[in-house]
Parts: structure tokens; sequence; C-alpha cells
């Protein structure tokens, strides 16, 4: 049986013991779901549709919007712990026991922090564009990488400039990515995310990067099998982040795809998907 | 002009302010010479002549006994920061005022060291096989590979069980780097390493891998740039380890080499000194 493609995919609603009330699309099959946490400022409809696609073709992939942003209802807190119980309701509210768990950027921060706060819901953890609370070097991203994501008013260049590495190559895949996530769907398309959403989700991500060294200490407790993933060309939360995490996370596997920055899993959607898949298939 | 092959170089001798006599070799050319730190249990015999030629190809190499070490004088001493000041001692006796620096297993905590003792005196810095002081989960070795090498008498089936990974072709790599290292000098070979040196050295590998988070902080003091290399399947020091290095260096590039072990360098001596060429060669 075909599986709905990620633009046809319906909204659907869901409320949690929170009083909140989530927005979320459900598409493939599997015993154990992949959820998604997303990127900064980014809804339902941010997420490339041929990488859900190619996901959603060998498993149960499900994407949300946490507490606040898009069409769920609440306001985005501004911690990635509160981000992470606010995640941990919606996946009680689908009364998930057991589910893979995909985070990209801040979405990344989540993952970690669930994967602290309620390990046992959790079988395999990707971590796509990610940093360890504490990292020193990070705090607020560099002035050129807020400057082209964070303003009011976001542009297509701000978003091509740092999911994209400057190559021909990468910013020409850039443009098919961005084609996909801005021109795919047109109906029953997520509100957009709030200038709200954008000082909450910026607020998380400085408290993050405030370098303290003994946080990193923390992850060593994510016993959990980890896939960490980065483009080597990433402005936003650079590859050397990636190194440390996979360095003090006691079962880690790296990969760092060639040619590409923030967005490398849009870039790369088919070699990552299928990198995915193999981590996820693995036995316990 | 043709450069000595490393089997043919001279082995000579110098005299530090600490009234060690050091032994040596030297061979090649350039402003910047290229220091090597040897492995556990190492004299000038256990580089790799094929990776020493490839090196020396393109510039000045020199490798030598530390102190206590084959032919070189004195008592090996039990801690990684003694040996640090012995190797010191050795730049100052040959007058070198700056060098490139590649250390190899305990060679790379020695390189280290002297690059958090004496700054100054480097230039850049590559790390092989290695760890930084502190993490976790590498104290003493795995029985099977302390087993394997940690012996009185050595075996070459150990050598190749750490050295060399578990497949057909590394395996393969493997039989002719040895025959390179223990067939290729058929004269004025250095005098093997002792069992005091493998109980001193031992120590210091124990203590450098007593785990204590705090310490990892130390080499983000290390602002120079530095290569960071390690065989895939590396059962001595395991490649998550040159993850964690590669990320809390402040100015690091890694790569892991496919296939291989402790002994990649050998294994992959053409990629890897093509590798250690352009990493030096690239300009402040």
């Amino acid at each position: 049986m075909a599986t709905t493609p990620y633009v046809d995919a319906t909204t659907r609603r869901v409320t949690g013991e929170n009083g909140i009330e989530y927005a979320f699309r459900d598409l493939g099959t599997s015993e154990v779901p992949l959820v998604l946490l997303q990127h900064f400022r980014g809804n339902l409809d941010n997420w490339d549709p041929a990488l859900i696609d190619a996901l959603a073709a060998q498993r149960r992939v499900i994407a949300f919007d946490n507490v606040g942003v898009g069409a769920t209802s609440g306001t985005t807190p501004n911690t990635v712990e509160a981000m992470a119980h606010g995640a941990i309701a919606f996946m009680e509210a689908l009364e998930l026991e057991r589910i893979e768990l995909l985070g990209f950027s801040i979405g990344s921060f989540v993952a970690q922090e669930i994967a602290l706060i309620r390990p046992d819901l959790l079988r395999r953890v990707v971590l796509a564009s990610s940093a360890p609370q504490g990292a020193a070097g990070m705090h607020g991203w560099a002035p050129a990488v807020i400057g082209a994501v964070g303003r009011p008013e976001t542009s297509p260049e701000g978003y091509l400039s740092v999911f994209f590495a400057p190559t021909d190559t990468s910013r020409e895949a850039g443009g098919q990515a961005a084609g996909r996530i801005f021109g795919g769907r047109t109906t029953d398309r997520d509100q957009p995310t709030t200038w709200q959403t954008r000082q909450a989700q910026y607020d998380a991500v400085c408290a993050w990067g405030i370098p303290n060294h003994s946080l990193l200490e923390r992850v060593a407790a994510i016993e959990l099998p980890v896939f960490v993933a980065n483009g080597d060309s990433d402005p936003m939360i650079l590859s050397r982040y990636s190194y440390l995490l996979a360095g003090l996370l006691p079962d880690a596997r790296l990969k760092i795809y060639p040619d590409s920055a923030h967005g490398f899993l849009f870039q790369h959607h088919a070699e990552f998907a299928a990198d995915v898949h193999a981590f996820v298939d693995q036995s316990d």
C-alpha cells in the first residue's frame, strides 16, 4: 500500500493532559514510530517532503508542532527542558509507549533532554545538526547566522545561506529543497510560527550555549544508541559540536555529510534517510 | 637530491642539558622539521619505513627515542608530563626552535602535553590514535589489548591484532607493514625497549586514563591547528576519543581512516602522509 505523500498528509489534532491541542501529521507504518522534532522557527511545513517521504516509505513517521509552535495551542516555552516536557505530553496524548526520535537543530537539544528525562520512552535517537549543552563557542550563534534567520521577516536568501553551503552544488540542492518545502503543499498549510516562538526558542538556544564545561558530562547518561549527523559546513552549529557529542555519548556513531550545511538532511535526503533506516533497523 | 631511505638512515646521538644521550634519525629537508613521538614500547625501528619515507620525501623528519627508551640513556619516566619534558630537552639539544609535531598513541599524549607546556615550540600538531586525558572508559585499555601487546615477550600475532583490523585487507596490509618494520633494516638496528620502559609507559597510560571529566577541558588551551586521525576499528584507543578530542580542541580537523585499527597510519601510509603534508603545508 502506497503511503500518502507528506504534502497530502492530513493535519490532525490531539489534546494532551496539559490542555494543549497539538497539530501533527502521521504517515507510514511500523511498530515503533519515528517522531520528529523541528528546527528553530520551523513548523510542520518546514520539513522537506522528500525527506519525510523517504522516511515514511519504511516506517511510521510523526511530525508535530510543539507547544506554542505553528498550529499547536499555547505559548512556546523558553527552555529546552520545558520543550521536552511539552513533547513528552504529546507522545502521551498519542499513547506512544516507545518511539524512535529524530531531533534537528533546536529539536536535537529537545531530543537530548527527552533522553535524559524519559529514557525508557526511547529506543534509538538521531541528533541532526546538534550540540551538547554547555559547549564553548556556540553561545547565541554567529552574528551572520542569527542575522540571516533571526529577523522578524525571514527571507529565502537568509534561509539558503544557513541551510546550504556556499557552493554551486549545495545552493542548487537548496533551491530544490526550498521549492519542495515552500511550494509543494498547496492546501491545509500550517500556521506560520510567531515572533513569540522565535524569541522563546532563541532564549532557549542562548541558555543552551552558555559555556559550562561541567554540563558536557550530562550526555554521558544517555546510554541509548545515538546517530549523530551534520553537514561539514554548517555555520549555525559547527560540525565540531557533532564530534564533541559523539565523543561524550557512550554509544554514538557519527557521520558528517560533505558539501552541506545546516540543512544537510534535506540536501542529502535519500542518503540520510537510508542511514536513519539502517541505524534504526539495527537490533538492540 | 634523493632522501636517504629510513632503513638506511644513520642512528645519531645528541646529549641534552639533562645529561641524557638521545638516539635519533634525521632525514629529509625543510625549514621546519617534523618530529615524531612513538607508540607504547616502540623504538626507532617501530616506525613503518614506508610512512617515514613518504613524509621525508617532502620535509625534514626526525625520529628519536625518548628518555630511557631503546638506545637513549636514562630511565623511562612514568608520567606523560615527564615524557614531555624529556622530549623538549631533546628538541633543545638539537637547537630546534620551531617544529611540527606528530604524536602516535602514547606519543600523542606526550604531544598534547608539549602543546600545553611549550606551545611556542610548535607550529602544527598531528595526533594519531589519541585521546584526551581524563576521558571516561579508556582506563588501562581493554584486557584483550593489554594482553596482546603488554606481555614480557611480544608476538607478531599480538601486534597484528591491535594495530590492524580483523579483515582480510587490513591483516594483509599488516603483514606487509610488519615485513617493512621488522625486516627492512638489517644493520644498526635500535636496542629493544625494556620491561622498565613497558611498566613506566603503562603507568603513564593508566594515569592518563583515570576518568576525570574536568581534565577534558585542558586541551581547550591548545590553540594551535591540530589534525586528529585514527583508524575506524582501533581497539586500543577507540575512535570515539578522536571525536572527543576534535570536539574539545578549538582548531582541529578530524579524519577517521576506514578498515584500519591502531596502525592506520602504517596501513594507509601514502594517504596519511599526503594528509599530513596537506595539513602542515597550510599557511597560518
